[in-house]
C-alpha cells in the first residue's frame, strides 16, 4: 500500500502537483524551502534514505487497518502508539527508580543514534574512516564520565565499601580523561588529507550531539535521584502541554504565532498554558501524597539498603499561605471570607514548571523543527509508528529537564547536613578528630554552642 | 614592501611558479590540498579575507628590518615576538595570580574571535541575522557561569558576607541559565528560511568553540587558584617541548612522524620529550623552594584578606623514596651507593606532566593544523608578529591545561577539611548545631572519640 508519508519530499511534491487541485494538498512543511538556495554551505546529501515516519506496524495490525485512508490510518496508529507509550511509561514508574534511569539511558542512546544518522547520511561519510565507531565511542566516554560522577556523588560511602571500586572511584575523571584522549588521539589520526573538512564537521556534530542529549538525559537521572516527582511532573507536563496546544489550535486556533511552524496559533499557545497550570497544580497535589513520589533516593546506612523514606522537604508538607488582598476581595465576594491558605509549597513551585513547559518548551520544539528543515528531513526518525523519531517525542523534554534540575538546585535543594556528615566520614580517621575540633571551636567562638552541653552523652 | 606570507595561497602559488625554480619555494604547507575535493559538504567561501600572520609591526621596527630578505625578516620578528611574550609573561607572574587571571582571560576572548571570524567568513554569514551578537552573547553567558562557579567555590564564604552578593551566589546557576535560554530563544526566532542550514551550521561552530576555549580556559583558571606552579610548570613544558622539538628535529630529524604535519620527525619528538622531562624536572625544583608558587590561594578568615601561605600539601614536602634494586645496582657501579632519595615528590608528578606534555600535547596540535587545513587558512590570525593567532600559540596548552586539572584532582586534591568546615558555616545556626551533634555521635559510635576530650577547652 502506498504510504503517502514515506515518500521523498520530491516524489510527494510532484504527484501532489500531478493529481490533485493545489489547494486541497496539505502542503509538505519542507517543500516550500525546495527552490531556494537556503544551504550556501553546498548541497546536502540527498536525505532521502534517512528512515521517515511511517504508520507500519506489525503484520496482524497491518491487515487490520488495510481498508482506512491514509489519512485516518495515521490517526489511529498514532493514537494507539500514545497509549502505548502512556502505558509504557506508567508501567516503568511501577518498576521503580532503577527501571526508569534504564528507559532514560536507551532512549538517550536512540536519540543520539537517531542525530548521529542524519550527520551520517547528510554529509555522505560513508567512505570516512572509523567515523561511526568513533562517535558511539565518544558517547560511551561521556556516559562513563557522567553516570560515574552521578554515582559517587549520590552513593559515594556505598561505593567505598567496596574495595574493587575504590581506585574507580578515586581516579574517576583521570580514568575517564584518558579514554576521552584516546578517542581524541584516534580521531587526529583517522584524518585524511582528502576529508579533513567533512571530518571535523563530524567531531563539531558528534560533540555537539553529546552536549544536547548526553549531558541533559544525566540530567534528568538526577531529577529522578532528588525524587520521583522531579521527572514525572515536568515530563507530563510537556505532554499536556502538547496535546492541549494541539486541541485549542485545532478548535479555536487563528492567529499564527510564529513563521517557524505554521500550524502553531498564540490561541493554542495560550489555551495549551492555561490547561497546563492548572493539570500541573492537579497531578501535583495527587504525587505530593506519596513518599516514594517526594523522596528522594538515598543510602541508608542503618538499613543499609536503598530508600525512597525521607524526613519529607519542606515544600512537600502543607503550610500556611496569606492570601493577597486583591485576591481576598475577590474570593470573599464569593463567599469564601478566608485571610490565608492550607497548601504544600511544591503546588506554587509547579506553577513556575507548568509556565516554563508551555511558554519556553516549545522553542525546545522549535528548535528541533528548524533542524529538521534544515536537512530537509521531516522526522528524525521511524521508530514509533505514527509518530517518527524517538527525538521528536523529547525535543521539549530535554529542555524542560534542564530548567527542573536547574530550578530545583537553586530554590529547592537545602545545603544537605548528612552529605556534609558522608564527606567527613571519607576522611581519614585523624582528619575527621580534626574536622570535629575546628567545628567545635567555630560553634564556640559563635556563641552557637556552651561547653555544657558537648559533654552531655548522646 | 610586499609581504609574502600575508597573500593568499592562490597568488602565492600562481607567482611562485611565475619566477622561482620550483625546488626553490619553501611550499605553503596548504597547496598541496588545492586539486583535491576535500571538501564534500560543497564550496568553502574564499577564506583570503582572513587576517594571516604577517611579519607586519610597528612603523619604526618596519623601517630598521626593511632590507632583510622576507625569511630572515620572519625568522628576527618571530624570535623578537617570542621574547616579548616569555618576558610580558614573567611580568604577569610577577604581578601576581589576579594579573594572570585577567591575561587568560583576555586570551580566551581573542582565541574566541578568531575561531568565530574563521566560521563568519567561511559561511559566508555576512547576511545572517544576529550572528554575530548571539556568539558573543553566549561567549559572555558562559563566562558569567564559569566564573560564577569557580568564585563560589573558592570565595563562598567572602561573597556571602556582602548582602548584595547574596542572591547572585544562592541563584548563580538559575541566572545563568535564564541568560542562556534568553540566547537560545533569540536563536530560534532569529531562524530565517534562507538560512536555516547556515544558522545550524554556525550554532553548532558558537557551541563547539565554547566548549574547546571557555570550559579550559576556566580549568587554566582553577588550576591557577590551586596554586601557581600548577600553570607555570606545565605552560613551560609546552613551550619548552615546543621549542626543542623543533631543535632536535632541525639536527637530527629524518623519520617522518606523522602524515599530518609533514614536518614532524621521530626525532624531533623523541629529542623533545627527553628534554622536556628534564627541565619539567629543574623547573619544578626551583618552583617548589617558593611558597607563593605551590599555595593555593585562599581567603584567610582571621587576616580578612587573600592568603598565599599555607601548611605546604606534602608533594611539596621532601620525603624520602626507595630506590628500586635495578637502579641500585646501577648507581653504585658509578659511585653512588644510596638506597635512598630525598626528593620533593612533586619532582616525579612532574615527569608524568612532561611526558603527556611531549606525547599527547602535540595531537593538540595536530588537530588544530587538521583543522586549519580544512578550512584552507594557515594561520588562525595575526595577532602576534611572525606567529600568527593567538589560537595558534596556545592549542597544546588547553589540552595541557585540561590534563593537569585533570591529574591534580585525581592524583593530589586531598578532601579540604577548611573547605568542608566552611560548607557547615553556610547552613542556618540550627543546622551547624544539628551537624555538630551528627557528627559528635558518628565519631563516638567509631570510638574515635571519647567523651572525655570532648569536654576539654580548646
Amino acid at each position: 500500500m502506498a504510504d503517502l508519508r514515506q515518500r521523498t519530499n520530491r516524489e510527494q511534491g510532484d504527484e501532489a502537483a500531478k493529481n490533485q487541485p493545489r489547494q486541497n494538498v496539505p502542503k509538505p512543511p519542507i517543500s516550500e524551502d525546495e527552490d531556494e538556495d537556503m544551504l550556501g554551505v553546498g548541497e546536502v546529501a540527498d536525505t532521502s534514505s534517512l528512515p521517515q515516519a511511517s504508520d507500519k506496524t506489525t503484520g496482524a495490525l497491518d491487515s487490520a487497518l488495510k481498508d482506512l485512508s491514509p489519512r485516518w490510518r495515521n490517526w489511529v496508529v498514532r493514537g494507539i502508539f500514545s497509549w502505548v507509550m502512556i502505558l509504557g511509561f506508567g508501567f516503568m514508574i511501577y518498576l521503580g527508580p532503577l527501571a526508569l534511569v534504564v528507559v532514560i539511558f536507551a532512549i538517550q542512546i536512540k536519540c543520539f543514534h537517531e542525530i548521529i544518522t542524519i550527520g551520517y547520511v547528510v554529509y555522505k561519510s560513508f567512505d570516512l574512516p572509523w567515523f561511526r565507531s568513533l562517535s558511539w565511542y565518544f558517547l560511551l566516554v561521556s556516559n562513563y564520565f557522567f553516570y560515574g560522577e552521578s554515582l559517587i556523588d549520590y552513593f559515594g560511602v556505598l561505593l567505598h565499601r567496596a574495595e574493587f571500586m575504590r581506585p574507580f572511584v578515586t581516579f574517576h575523571r583521570f580514568i575517564s580523561f584518558s579514554l576521552y584522549i584516546a578517542g581524541f588521539v584516534a580521531f587526529v589520526c583517522s584524518l585524511v588529507k582528502k576529508h579533513y573538512l567533512k571530518q571535523f564537521t563530524l567531531f563539531g556534530w558528534t560533540h555537539v550531539t553529546l552536549l544536547i542529549v548526553v549531558t541533559q538525559s544525566h540530567l534528568i537521572m538526577q531529577n529522578i535521584f532528588e525524587g520521583l516527582v522531579w521527572l514525572l511532573v515536568p515530563v507530563s507536563m510537556i505532554i499536556c502541554n502538547d496535546i492541549m496546544a494541539y486541541m485549542f489550535g485545532f478548535f479555536f486556533g487563528k492567529t499564527p504565532l510564529i513563521k517557524l511552524s505554521p500550524k502553531k496559533t498564540w490561541e493554542g499557545f495560550i489555551g495549551g498554558a492555561v490547561s497546563t497550570v492548572f493539570f500541573g497544580i492537579a497531578l501535583s497535589y495527587v504525587l505530593v501524597q506519596f513518599d516514594s513520589m517526594v523522596c528522594p533516593i538515598s543510602y541508608d546506612e542503618v538499613k543499609d539498603s536503598m530508600s525512597m523514606e525521607c524526613e519529607r522537604h519542606p515544600v512537600f508538607i502543607v503550610s500556611e499561605f496569606g492570601i493577597p488582598a486583591t485576591l481576598q476581595t475577590f474570593l470573599s465576594f464569593f463567599g469564601f471570607p478566608q485571610t490565608t491558605i492550607k497548601i504544600y509549597p511544591f503546588l506554587l513551585h509547579s506553577i513556575s514548571l507548568s509556565l516554563f513547559a508551555s511558554v519556553i518548551g516549545p522553542f525546545g520544539g522549535f528548535f528541533a523543527s528548524g533542524f529538521k528543515r534544515a536537512f530537509k528531513i521531516k522526522d528524525f526518525g521511524d521508530t514509533i509508528p505514527g509518530h517518527g523519531g524517538i527525538m521528536d517525542r523529547f525535543d521539549c523534554q530535554f529542555l524542560m529537564a534542564t530548567f527542573v534540575h536547574v530550578y530545583y538546585t537553586s530554590f529547592i535543594r537545602a545545603p544537605n547536613p548528612q552529605k556534609i556528615i558522608q564527606n567527613v566520614l571519607l576522611l581519614t580517621s585523624e582528619e575527621q578528630v580534626h574536622v570535629f575540633h575546628m567545628l567545635r571551636d567555630k560553634l564556640l567562638s559563635r556563641g552557637l554552642l556552651q561547653l555544657g552541653n558537648v559533654t552531655m552523652p548522646s
